[in-house]
């Protein structure tokens, strides 16, 4: 976990700048997703007004974490403690929403291993049931950490992928482990590309589509600039 | 195909029976299914009841195939012509309703790949746009033939499998065809058995499913006997 400071008033937000120093990200506690409710601080002068527009919430500053890359993990929990994850996704965004998620990720094979046994802990320790996605940032270094950036108690936008290629996808898994179902088999059995269609994006479909993607609609009515209105999975020929 | 004679009287009946012999199938030419509409004739003195309850439809009389299994090929043609057949199935029938499919079906590699061939050239010569499906009797022998039964112009009973382990299942394809979108990629990933669940049959979902059964229910109202309520497909570990 990165280090970080709770903040409910601009003076606090002025020590908290000093004790971590900048850059750093100042969020609400309450309702963040895709960018919402946070904001990056890279000068002193920055504090007033990201203050200005994320209170009245309680809020936190975080040290800015030099991350590689962000990788997450969808694991489940059935009734029965069963815990078992699908593949690790690697995440690329685009002003703050999930672009792409890419399977299997390009880290270490390590990395990856140590990723699903950090999500099945998390699982375990919350005594959970159903289907939870784990975000990761990769720290470089001769040997790459992970520092867990966000636990989503949900099937998860970075998931999406399996409903192409595994025998049991993240929906399926997750109706499985609330209804007291033995989980299914996660095994994926092609690479793949998930890629969320953000606003205009939609009218990509079905005009941009070959046969290897399969696209997915979410039928809202209007395309709004940053909204997420579909995904595509493009599978990758093995 | 198998050799007939258009009946439309008793008459008729009794000589199309002494033309190809018993046992043969009086069958009606309008709505048949799962067995309803055909009478299996084994003995001179069965045609007048067996033609009293099919009559005044239009009917013919099939000399009985001596067949060993049955198979069938789902296949799908494109709006731009392009043809994909999905592996074949092994269909076992009970009371005349389809039992199971099995996936591969236990037949020699040739067989397999005649089959294939023989739905291609049939969807083609039809002309069709979208998913249909073709039923073949293994005729046995020192080289085994094939012999059209059933052509079934939608998605098929025979090819629900293809939800479970296909990177694109039948429903999708269709879509696919109808829409005027490239084909998907009909490559099966794992080995697997459909079965049919039929009126009581449905009980057994949820209590006797394991992690590599997915179960499929039709939601209808009421289980009466022979009525196909839903299905299961049961993943084989590889």
């Amino acid at each position: 976990m990165a280090p970080y400071r709770a903040v409910h008033s601009i003076d606090e937000l002025r020590a908290a700048i000093a004790e971590l120093g900048l850059p750093a990200v100042l969020k609400t506690t309450r309702l963040g997703y895709d960018g919402k409710g946070q904001r990056v601080l890279r000068e002193p002068g920055d504090a007033e007004a990201a203050f200005a527009e994320l209170a009245p919430h309680p809020l936190v500053l975080e040290a800015f974490v030099p991350f590689e890359k962000e990788i997450s993990v969808v694991v489940a929990r059935g009734l029965d403690g069963t815990v078992r994850a699908f593949d690790a996704a690697e995440n690329v965004h685009r002003h703050h929403i999930l672009h792409t998620s890419t399977v299997p990720a390009d880290v270490p094979a390590g990395v990856e291993k140590h990723a699903a046994m950090l999500a099945k802990v998390i699982v375990v320790a919350l005594d959970y049931v159903g289907v939870l996605g784990v975000e990761f940032f990769v720290i470089p270094g001769d040997r790459p950490t992970l520092m867990v950036n966000e636990i989503a108690p949900r099937v998860h936008n970075s998931g999406h992928w399996t409903e192409a290629v595994c025998l049991t996808d993240q929906f399926e898994q997750h109706i499985r482990a609330v209804a007291g179902w033995p989980l299914g088999d996660p095994r994926r059995m092609a690479d793949v590309v998930m890629q969320n269609l953000i606003g205009d994006e939609v009218e990509m479909v079905p005009g941009g589509l070959d046969g290897d993607t399969q696209p997915h609609l979410y039928g809202k009515a209007e395309a709004r600039p940053g909204r997420k209105m579909g995904h595509i999975n493009r599978i990758v020929r093995g």
